[in-house]
């Protein structure tokens, strides 16, 4: 039996974000032909295109981890009704150089939670238009735009029931979107 | 007479960046009571909302200038469809902390040069959602999606002479814009 590797890039570099969180929640709701790993995008310079034939370390290991998964977990907040410059910044290196994308063909699944609903549902089709681009699979339903609110993690970071319910069901559909497109 | 400064934000790092190319030339066409200074992104480090307390040096210099401005003007590349994680984590610290945003109520222009002229369509339609959040007040038209080609920048630098014509219309538009909205 396959054992499917998913690679997780979390658009937050806050240490309690609530992006990661979920993201660390919705790694224990996963399939036991799953492993979901964190990608780590904090240590990647700025993106310059000068720099393509020689990519630094971080760069060459990130595309690497990335080309060596089955599929991608996008967990994003929004900032200024966008993604986060980190996340874009992590996605234009991956794409680089020309010819030699880490992305393409991938099947991914997009979360995310904000302050308000509207908010990381702008920023999560900021990233529809970028993967769409890059050749990504996104699973398309059901949306996640969870609005984060008092009690939707417990002191422990575990959701609240009705959330629980809700992205254990989002993770099998994402599971079985990942065994069907993945090369 | 209101000597009228104006920030120049670039979103390519690349040294022979087209879209630089073009900023310098635009900086050339202004209007002598305007002054266009370009605005150093490079060195910020990653957002990281941890850091909203202490901001870096790099990112207090930055806001610092953009909040001396009377204008923005953006100079964007298009990279997968949307503007550079570079231009957007600049975008992003010059907005926090929550309250003490740099670019609010500015009047700005967006203009871009890509290999293809949809690109940089798309990729300022990403920053118009950004900026119209941020409370920036962009210029609506003439649009500026130009078409890199042979010949598009002489040897010089200098723009073709029907290239010349448009954008020095459209920085006597955008200098009547700031002059307008300028706070």
């Amino acid at each position: 039996m396959t054992q499917y590797k998913i690679a997780v890039l979390v658009g937050s570099l806050r240490i309690e974000s609530f992006n990661q969180q979920l993201a660390t929640a919705l790694t224990k709701m996963a399939p036991t032909d799953f492993t979901l790993t964190p990608i780590k995008i904090d240590d990647l310079p700025l993106y310059n295109q000068d720099h393509d034939s020689r990519q630094a370390d971080p760069v060459t290991r990130m595309k690497r981890e990335v080309k060596g998964s089955h599929g991608l977990l996008f967990a994003t907040p929004e900032y200024n009704r966008s993604i986060p410059g980190v996340l874009k910044n992590a996605i234009d290196h991956g794409s680089r150089p020309y010819g030699d994308s880490a992305w393409g063909g991938k099947p991914a699944g997009i979360v995310g939670v904000s302050v308000g609903a509207a908010g990381t549902a702008m920023a999560q089709q900021h990233l529809r238009n970028i993967l769409a681009y890059l050749d990504v699979t996104v699973l398309g339903q059901p949306e996640v735009f969870l609005h984060e609110r008092p009690g939707f993690f417990d002191p422990k970071g575990d959701l609240a029931p009705d959330s629980k319910v809700f992205l254990q069901s989002w993770m099998d559909r994402f599971a079985g979107w990942v065994r069907q497109h993945a090369s």
